[in-house]
């Protein structure tokens, strides 16, 4: 080989090496990032849906709901039978959205950041779920730079699933996996009433 | 109050009765039928969350899976520890659409729908999840009218939840409320592997 082919083939192998150093580190498995927005049905209950799957590949799984409604969901009264599987928190206890105290509002939903912010700490959780956490940060109840932040600096095989309405742009650019739930009709449009097992 | 007054008044409160009952009827609970279609992350993950809301408010759940990949899944694992609330089948064992046999792919689909028609004609059962039925739909596996008729003629109060891409036009007609999944972006697409308790 001249002179001139041994350099073509080095630089040939070292761009081969680089291709195949690209490829192993696509195929790594990570912790994915996953944002269900939009105005259909299916956000929060593709969210809950991903708890299981993570439950049945044995993971531990944490869960902070951003919304309390005056009942219990069903979602709730499920996960909450495996508190050695599934941390379970809830926006404080009796929380609702209507209130005009935005004071409190905004302490209730950092307080549940701080519960939030302990499972992204913590290695032995598999998968984090913050359900609803987009209507907070669209309220401007939590300051998004600090969101974005906390969840940049989980462990890297930790998988977050962030569910609700208006996903901020920022958290859009941040993710590996975003889904728009469009809806194309809805029961309440025909009028009828929200179903224990389907929205709740 | 004059004949003609009293014949009037008669009128208005029939009519209000009327419309009062038309107000109730769309109250009363009863089963909805459920579909998540479209190309992006959410469909089956979507139905899943359903499942476990469904076992919160203490229903009965039957499942059937019309795919099956060559490794069980995370819902799987999970949904079978619960033999006594949810009834779990998948599609013949170590099926997959990659077959090119057609008349076995058919036979099998239709094995899965007679499970899947027993669960429509139990009473108490609260909630059926038809996993990916949209794409059996689609391949001509299974008679469309055949399959709206069967869930037509479901218990009152019992809901169905349909996913898979490619929901037919009719079932789209039929159903109380659909939801296209559309893709915002997708880890895939960045070269990130499918991960598990996310995608299965």
């Amino acid at each position: 080989m001249s002179d001139i082919e041994q350099r073509h083939a080095g630089r040939m192998q070292r761009k081969k090496a680089l291709i195949d150093a690209k490829i192993e580190a696509a195929r790594i498995e990570r912790g994915v990032l996953v944002v269900t927005t939009g105005n259909g049905k299916g956000k929060s209950s593709s969210g809950f849906g991903m708890v299981a799957r993570a439950l049945g590949h044995g993971m531990k799984v944490g869960i902070v709901q951003f919304i309390k409604g005056a009942q219990s969901t069903g979602e709730e009264q499920f996960f909450r039978r495996f508190p050695d599987e599934v941390i379970y928190r809830v926006m404080g206890e009796g929380f609702t959205w209507e209130t005009q105290d935005r004071d409190r509002d905004i302490a209730k939903a950092q307080e549940a950041w701080d519960e939030a912010r302990k499972l992204l700490n913590d290695e032995s959780i598999g998968l984090v779920l913050l359900d609803e956490l987009n209507i907070a940060l669209k309220l401007h109840y939590l300051d998004l730079a600090m969101v974005l932040a906390d969840i940049a600096a989980r462990p890297v095989v930790q998988h977050v699933v962030v569910t609700g309405r208006g996903a901020p742009a920022e958290l859009v650019a941040m993710a590996d996996t975003v889904t728009d739930m469009t809806p194309i009709k809805h029961a309440f449009a025909a009028g009828i009433k929200a179903q224990p097992g389907i929205e709740w």
